[in-house]
């Protein structure tokens, strides 16, 4: 064997054996810092879940004061929430369940983020997502119809619908799954928005199976598809209203310290006073054209012009979703209103001459 | 006011500052323990890639030697790199970015999860996600071709098979979003079994588009319906057979320290012996049979028997992965047998007298 080689490699066999040497170290290292910050971990995770505790229960018993005491105790506990949920020390308390929608495509996988950065690059990369999805809303079924008119001659083919059905399929997977990882990084979306989009992804998946063809009589029988594309470019421009209130009433609010970052905030809760009187009336336009194009395909199906299921279940599920959004719009709108009458008494009671 | 009262609103009011003092406390007690975290995390990251880095190094310098020089060093490279890659240290080792797939469902959420033991856990997840799938693989398509025979009278009624094409689609979907967790967990998964179910996902959602109406003609026109519902009740067949050969050779793998836990081996590598020589033929018949059915869909479409797209979509889509998992198997099966060949080569090389 001639030397060189002898030379290499017995200076690769050192490199080697170290190598292995350097790796048991590393190894050991690890595991060490892994149980170290396990045990430092677990320490200030029971202080979190013991003071988030105590602040519950303090708030629990502020009902039963003298309501001119209250305000006070109010903001101090108001801090004290805010230092827990809006900090590092949120990341440390007991995480909620995966929900079974998110369990269901992606087991029981943790989606969680530790640090305060990551929670917000989340919750901003799925405002980014609702503002690019916006976009796509108002453009697809508004070149759709364009097509129509233009080239198609009033019969849309079956496989462009179907094309835009499945994006929608998509588009309604994709808000559901982002929303549970939202949830589970401690947004406080309201419930019915996933509940709203979980019924939307069984429609487009049901009107996929929708036999449109165009003739013999094509404008009868497209007659609910054209109106549920009106009904689609209505809600981008709807989309696109919500996502510019949402994100200057977000940013209002954790100014003023009120809002933990991770809120999504339902768009219909927006919050800049003029912005509102146009934001909630093209909101209810919407459900209502949401109700209406619902109640039509029922009326076709009864008068027997489309005898297919699809036509029944998803105008069940159109109208269904409309009273369900009018139900949520309302009751944010409660709050609101409840919200602003409060501040305003509290601001009354600074305005007026200190009198004890 | 009364006295009670105000004694509880002081008492309060003081639980309140108490509360608010200890959460900003906290407060820094986390940031503070989540920054010394994130720089010993840091320290041992970088010592981690060095020597990663090191030992792909080596192993690159590895095949300018004489061969007979090799098999020690290698040994001394392999237990460096199962030291770094089968334990905490893994975890410090810079991630995987997400793929495109999971990204567009998700966007850039972290699934990746830092201790040992959840690694497992999820690849423990996933593999008895692919038992229970296996089962309804098995009894979903037979419950299916027995309905028919019995009640439907030889013609599957639209909403049953369209209920069963759905479902694959949530299911394939379901995979490819694990699998994509699991690629970014460290698991050497082959590709083109992800491609596989981006594939199986396409055809899924166009066989939902797919009008299967019964009358008049209902027999030809469900013949490449019925072809692959045989061929889905034999693919339940294969999974299960794939299922318990991976479980048995990742154990064995395992026990022998030549694997990291988190490989999904692809069932075609399963590691039995006897077991092989009925799992192959299983395989390639499958195989040869699913090419089967996309052949027969394309004749179909050719003859003009059925003219709509979706056919020769679905035919072609059959095809090209009958021919991908063939290929796959293939390599897996030459890796399989070149890595035997290896092992007693080195045993005959261990049994023979020692000559130097």
């Amino acid at each position: 064997m001639p030397g060189d080689g002898d030379g290499d490699a017995r200076g690769l066999e050192a490199a080697a054996a170290a190598a292995a040497e350097a790796a048991r170290e590393l190894r050991e290292a690890a595991a060490a810092l892994v149980a170290t910050r396990a045990a430092e971990e677990d320490a200030l995770r029971r202080r979190a879940v013991a003071l988030d505790a105590d602040v519950r229960r303090l708030q629990g018993s502020l009902p039963a004061l003298d309501p001119s005491a209250v305000d006070k105790i109010e903001e101090e506990l108001e801090r004290a929430r805010v230092a827990i949920t809006d900090s590092d020390v949120a990341s440390f308390l007991p995480s909620k369940r995966n929900g079974k929608f998110f369990k269901m495509f992606l087991g029981p996988v943790n989606v969680r983020v530790a640090r305060k950065e990551d929670k917000l690059k989340i919750k901003d990369e799925y405002n980014n997502y609702r503002d690019r999805t916006a976009y796509k809303f108002l453009l697809f079924p508004s070149i759709l119809l364009l097509l129509r008119w233009w080239i198609w001659d009033g019969c849309l083919p079956a496989w462009a619908v179907q094309i835009y059905q499945a994006w929608l399929l998509f588009l309604y997977t994709s808000f559901a799954l982002r929303e549970n990882v939202l949830i589970a990084n401690g947004s406080d979306i309201r419930p019915w928005w996933i509940y709203h989009h979980y019924l939307a992804m069984v429609m487009a998946l049901i009107s996929l199976t929708w036999e449109i063809k165009g003739q013999p009589d094509c404008s009868s029988k497209q007659r609910g598809v054209q109106l549920f594309l009106r009904w689609a470019i209505m809600q981008g421009i709807a989309m696109h209203l919500q996502n510019r209130y949402q994100r200057q009433r977000l940013r209002t609010r954790i100014a003023l310290g009120k809002a933990k970052r991770m809120d999504v905030v339902a768009g219909e809760t927006a919050g800049v006073e003029g912005q509102l009187l146009l934001l909630y009336p093209v909101l209810f336009i919407l459900q209502g054209f949401e109700a209406y194009v619902g109640v039509l395909l029922l009326q076709t199906a009864l008068h027997g012009l489309a005898s297919e299921w699809q036509v029944v279940v998803c105008g069940i599920l159109l109208v269904v979703m409309a009273v369900g959004n009018f139900v949520n719009t309302v009751e944010t709108l409660i709050l609101k209103l409840r919200f602003k009458a409060k501040m305003k008494k509290a601001k009354g009671r600074q305005d007026r001459p200190h009198q004890n």
